[in-house]
């Protein structure tokens, strides 16, 4: 099964996980305009790095915000996977045709992608069925130029809207700051952290850590998105939420007793 | 690549989700006991449906704790995934043979797989280059009994000491409360959250949102995850990390032009 969105009256929801007052957000919404109706549904709090969580001990609330003349929407004390389930659920009268989320400020390529909030809102938004777009900034400056990004995002909406999507596939788009110089389809590198904490030391002489580290990619290809973006250039990896190990699932499957 | 634990002086790290005081962590830490040194590191609170979440943004704490004479270890400030990358970067000096999370109070099958803390300390371990295994009870309560999971994670941990695990594959085991039937090789059953929020509306007369909702499988199968436990029996899913969709990257890659 495909989705393909519909023309006429076409109506994308904004998400991201950096929160309603993140200049990447509004650079996303500026684009989704050119293709049709948009609303604005995101954490009202940075996000960063929550991966897919959602919100399960606490209720969420629903502020009304305004960022200028052009852009309004509503702000979620939640997640980003919140915010799409609960924009879907509860919030927008019309169904979205397209789900977007981002323009995050820093890379989801690699193992980046299980962290990052800003994918989970799309595949969340792929779950429940629609056609969804994550795109993400290599940056992370909040004043970085996201006009590349803008690109890429125009690209791959005007991509999807000619193609549709099959379904349980969300795309994640990556691209530099500055302008783009070209945009390819790539796959998500094996890769890890290293080094990853710096252990400092508070006034009161008590240890605590910070989150650091270095990425390392483990596997060649011409064909990863950390090699593509690396060569300054944008990545689409088309990524789906199905987690089976298949290969080793077909290998294994009934081959060897649990008893 | 076969990741194989030693035999000699075996040490496994156990963590969880549900915080260093839930049952479940002590149930697993008393079946890894059966198999080698025991090293527990698990978050200092309830860290339910927090995904693959890791902390950035705040700096990390550890405590030392003691749950009675056989059990001690460390409690993390901060997520699932947090708790086994600082243990395999600074905590411990032995490194693991073995990681271990759970007995979670709660199924993560299906989709609950991609919101699971549970399933991303495993999937960190797998990462960090070791075996792991994430271990669930399809019951909530925390009196519920954990006997056949604790059998059903004897089973799986006997299985990959004898057998070791492909590097990046995580094994998944889901079992119900009480006594364990059987266990077998089952995969991710595509299912989403239907009707996923309830409004109510506060004291104060303002609106607010509940997660609720029922899980609805996608598709057929006797060897899916839901539907083997529907049954009152064990499962075991090996899962992996690497997102692309393959199938789709192969069929696009390169024909149709981004430009």
């Amino acid at each position: 099964m495909t989705n393909k969105p519909k023309r006429n009256d076409r109506h994308i929801l904004v998400c991201n996980d950096d929160g309603i007052f993140a200049p990447g957000i509004r650079a996303l919404a500026e684009v989704a305009a050119e293709f049709g109706k948009v609303s604005i549904i995101a954490p009202d709090t940075q996000q960063s790095a929550v991966g897919h969580a959602i919100t399960v001990h606490y209720p969420l609330r629903v502020t009304d915000f305004e960022i200028n003349d052009k852009l309004s929407g509503q702000a979620v004390s939640g997640t980003p996977a919140d915010c799409v389930k609960l924009a879907h659920d509860q919030l927008l009268k019309q169904k979205p045709d397209i789900v977007l989320s981002g323009i995050n400020h820093g890379s989801n390529a690699g193992i980046n992608l299980l962290y990052s909030g800003t994918v989970s809102a799309a595949t969340e938004g792929t779950i429940l069925g629609y056609p969804s777009i994550a795109v993400s900034c290599t940056e992370f400056s909040e004043s970085a130029d996201l006009s590349g990004c803008q690109e890429a995002a125009r690209r791959v909406l005007r991509y999807i809207i000619e193609n549709g999507l099959p379904s349980g596939i969300t795309l994640n788009v990556n691209a530099p700051a500055g302008p783009l110089k070209s945009l390819s389809w790539t796959r998500q590198a094996r890769s890890r952290y290293v080094d990853e904490f710096e252990g400092r030391v508070d006034p009161s002489n008590r240890p605590y850590f910070w989150t650091t580290g270095t990425l390392e990619v483990l596997e060649e290809g011409d064909d990863l998105d950390l090699n593509v973006l690396k060569k300054g250039r944008g990545s689409v990896t088309p990524i789906q939420y199905d987690l089976t190990a298949n290969d080793f699932f077909r290998k294994i499957n009934g081959k060897i007793d649990l008893e």
